[in-house]
């Protein structure tokens, strides 16, 4: 079904774009007189000078019944999400018949490494973060005597100050469009703490998470098809998504999977000067950093090109920092573009600079609780209005991921009550992705046909598989993907769900797909071993 | 200033509109042979076939160096926000001058009656809503024996199915992209407990606050601004924010102000055959039940036309039915469209309905936590996959407002150790609304040149100020709408923080303002009286 809407969605796409392209020519605002009163709003006058553009192209359409993909906006059908696509809903069919009837495949349990979800497949939350959120759900409590026998005394003490940041302690409350100023304050100070340079809470964002960011960015930057934001391939497919939604177009730039992902100057270059010789015009560049699906980290001489090249081409630097602290290799260490263009003697004149980050990654992997902020330098006063305003219509993010977001900008210090514990948990887990992640990374490794980069951060193995012609002539008749073929017999032999590479890009001819490190580290042998099985069976069912 | 970026913005939108249409007017896809390989992903197609469209008119700007508000989208300088615009911004203004030099004005408090944001006015949030939401973000507390002094038994109980409800009791994992499926379960239940019809928790998608899921209704069905949606006038400024943002037209239709708040048949046919007349294919109605700013709640059979009119003109009807609980008047209650609908004997084949839901209102009002939904019914599979899909690229809705969304739609029921002090609160808050709409509707009568309708629902009232011809040219003088020149005026005398009436659109040469009914019991005397005082004041200065 998805890939036959998909189908139809390119065939519309021809279509559609000519017709509303044709259609938007005999555009020529104007006022009616009858209306010019200063008692209307600007969108009511916006509406009815638009009201004066007859457009034979969609009169047409102006009396189309029921809705229909052909009838929706193009620009939804052409975004694509693989991180949640067919392969992700196979598995949730395969799991809804193992539990009707179990034994009726080869596996027991669907075990989902398609999407960066830690808690899903049993991190632990960090406590301290999760005692703060009750007390501040229901501070009722908080000067009850129970309640110092079941939380912590640093938590207790935190979860007050927290709400007396809050006007009027209420945490029930729609918040400042930018979210609450005290908490925007703890997290310029992490910010601070971290690079060495000044944050100014203004110039922090409080999201849902990092998404919304990343769209309102692009709804900001994107006018037309003609303009473009560069996006590394591989990519995380909310870039690609986003930039659809938005209608603009997704200049790629390619990673070196040769020297481990190595984001190259020259690459940024030519297709900066591809894309111009278009009439593309490049609004911004997206720099993933640890990368995401390629888990690689950049080295501080290589942002500092980045960052040079922004400056000059003008370009806003598009940073999604969300795996700050998701780093395995005691050789790499992450730097935050903006701490990169402050030691380059950059300031607000001379970068705009978007970092985005989150609480559904790092250790915490708090997905769910849906919070995150981007910190936004470089912008005029008046594009930082127009950030406002955008932020405003959505009145703010939830309070709880709030929170969150300034506990883990932070965390308990030393001499806090939680601090032991707090550092136990967060270094198990650290320790336990590092482990998870080298242990995957040689087992693919070991595998026929099968390279795979060093793991130096994020929660994302990305191996390529050189893959038989016979089972890519096999995917070809069945008009898939290779790749996508192979991650389909994968999750039907063994209940593993990764995704293809064909959903994040890859060069042309080359096949590879992403496997989260995920899996807790008692499932990891069977991980391996079924994986290992599977692809030694596929190999010898297609080898020439 | 945001003035002056308003106006920049108008003069911007002829130019900008003529660009994009003429660069847009030159597409012609096609396909690369070099990179016509299975391998790539679509997205991949979709930009790199755009890369073949040159557009003269953008190539220009392909130089255009760092942001300013001739690059940015125009659609973002269109939207507009008033109910956290320039008043807000002087009012957060006046409360720092008060802050750092008390009694530096007339007032020693901001009241802030300009957004629906109850519990920032010192409403108390439902206590077993909250027990239960503190649980659920830290179950470590469940069984210890110190949690049953401190918690009700029902909220432990609740909470435990709520987390057996999840996969894994994982409250940090992201959920289905439609939101958890056993609180779509309770969810549904609810509604058919509303409707006494049945609901799909498969028809059910949760959303941090009602806004998201207006966007996403937006962002599927405006493909240009040749697509229009009907909204009231009056209406509330995130429907015109959000038609603006997705590039649409607003297709006003007039709320009778004369037979309070009115909504016309007639009025909806002829706005709508304008619309067609000018090449405007109309997609969508919105209807606002209880309405917001006008708090007037539809009769039944009004209800039966609108639903048989949508079905007739096959329009998508789009239900904000957030204030369902906010009913003050006896002689008035809430029916859901689709209850209407079904009454009707209307099924899935006959309309397309969505109906909007939030946590920020009702009597919970916990606008904070960011959760409601959006049931959506009468659409095909097709369709209803394009839905999921957009949802799925922000991942999912928070947890903490999935939770709550739950609780709201299946609170205390009798027999619950709960219920008592549950309903008690609910009652108590609900009858003192009631009696503030009353008072405050009341007082705003009793001023020289103001009617105001009654507040049967919802949370504001909507007063028709008539104002003196020397205030209006006072105002345009000013080069400001009079309304705004008259709520400022008000600000800066009063510090009471009402939204001027041309912020939601209203007949032309008539002015009003949205006043909430919010500020607690004990301040509303308070309230009334400053407020007559600074009205009479304001006639006699500007008297004829």
């Amino acid at each position: 079904m998805r890939r036959s809407v998909a189908d139809k969605a390119r065939k519309l796409l021809l279509v559609k774009t000519a017709t509303s392209s044709s259609s938007s020519v005999s555009q020529h605002p104007s006022l009616p007189l009858s209306l010019s009163s200063s008692s209307w709003p600007q969108s009511a006058i916006r509406f009815l000078t638009s009201l004066n553009s007859p457009s034979p192209s969609s009169s047409s359409d102006s009396m189309t019944s029921s809705l229909t993909l052909e009838t929706i906006n193009p620009k939804v059908l052409k975004c694509e999400y693989a991180v949640r696509g067919e392969i992700v809903t196979l598995a949730q069919q395969l799991q809804e018949e193992l539990k009707v009837n179990p034994g009726s495949h080869p596996f027991d349990e669907i075990l989902y490494c398609n999407i960066g979800n830690p808690q899903s497949l049993g991190q632990q939350a960090i406590t301290f973060f999760r005692e703060v959120l009750a007390l501040c759900d229901h501070p009722a409590i908080l000067d009850k005597s129970e309640t110092q026998g079941i939380f912590s005394a640093d938590a207790i003490e935190r979860a007050w100050q927290i709400l007396d940041q809050i006007p009027g302690r209420a945490t029930g409350a729609y918040s400042h469009s930018q979210g609450i100023k005290g908490l925007r304050d703890t997290i310029a100070a992490g910010i601070e703490a971290r690079d060495g340079f000044p944050a100014d809470p203004n110039d922090i964002f409080l999201t849902d998470g990092a998404s919304p960011a990343v769209h309102m960015m692009m709804q900001l930057l994107i006018r037309s098809e003609n303009d473009g934001i560069l996006c590394p391939i591989p990519q995380y497919p909310l870039y690609s998504a986003s930039i659809a939604l938005h209608g603009g177009t997704l200049v790629p730039y390619y990673l070196d999977e040769a020297t481990g992902w190595g984001l190259e100057i020259s690459e940024l270059k030519k297709q900066l000067e591809a894309a111009k010789s278009k009439g593309i015009t490049v609004r911004a560049l997206v720099v993933i950093n640890p990368g995401n699906p390629t888990g690689q980290v950049l080295a501080e001489g290589n942002q500092r090109e980045i960052v040079k090249f922004c400056k000059e081409e003008s370009l806003v630097l598009l940073a999604d920092e969300v795996y700050q602290e998701n780093i395995y290799v005691p050789d790499k260490q992450f730097h935050s573009f903006k701490k990169i263009s402050r030691t380059m003697g950059y300031g607000d004149n001379d970068i705009s600079l978007v970092s985005f980050q989150s609480v559904s990654k790092g250790y915490y992997g708090e997905c769910g609780k849906r919070g995150g902020y981007m910190e936004v330098t470089g912008f005029s006063p008046e594009i930082r209005e127009q950030i406002y305003k955008v932020a405003s219509v959505n009145l703010c993010s939830n309070i709880s991921g709030q929170i969150l977001a300034s506990l883990v900008m932070s965390p308990p210090k030393v001499g806090d009550e939680s601090y032991e514990s707090y550092s136990a948990e967060k270094d198990g887990i650290l320790s336990s992705l590092a482990r998870r992640a080298m242990t995957l990374e040689d087992a693919l490794n070991s595998l026929e046909g099968v390279t795979c980069n060093r793991a130096e951060g994020a929660m994302y193995l990305f191996p390529r598989i050189h893959l038989p012609l016979k089972a890519i002539k096999t995917a070809e008749a069945e008009k898939t993907a290779p790749d996508a073929f192979y991650c389909r017999r994968l999750l039907n032999a063994t209940g593993i769900v990764v995704v293809p590479g064909s959903g994040f890009g890859q060069v042309p001819g080359t096949w590879h797909f992403r496997c989260t490190i995920l899996p807790q580290e008692d499932k990891i042998p069977a991980v391996v071993s079924r994986l290992t099985d599977f692809h030694k069976g596929f190999m010898d069912e297609f080898r020439n």
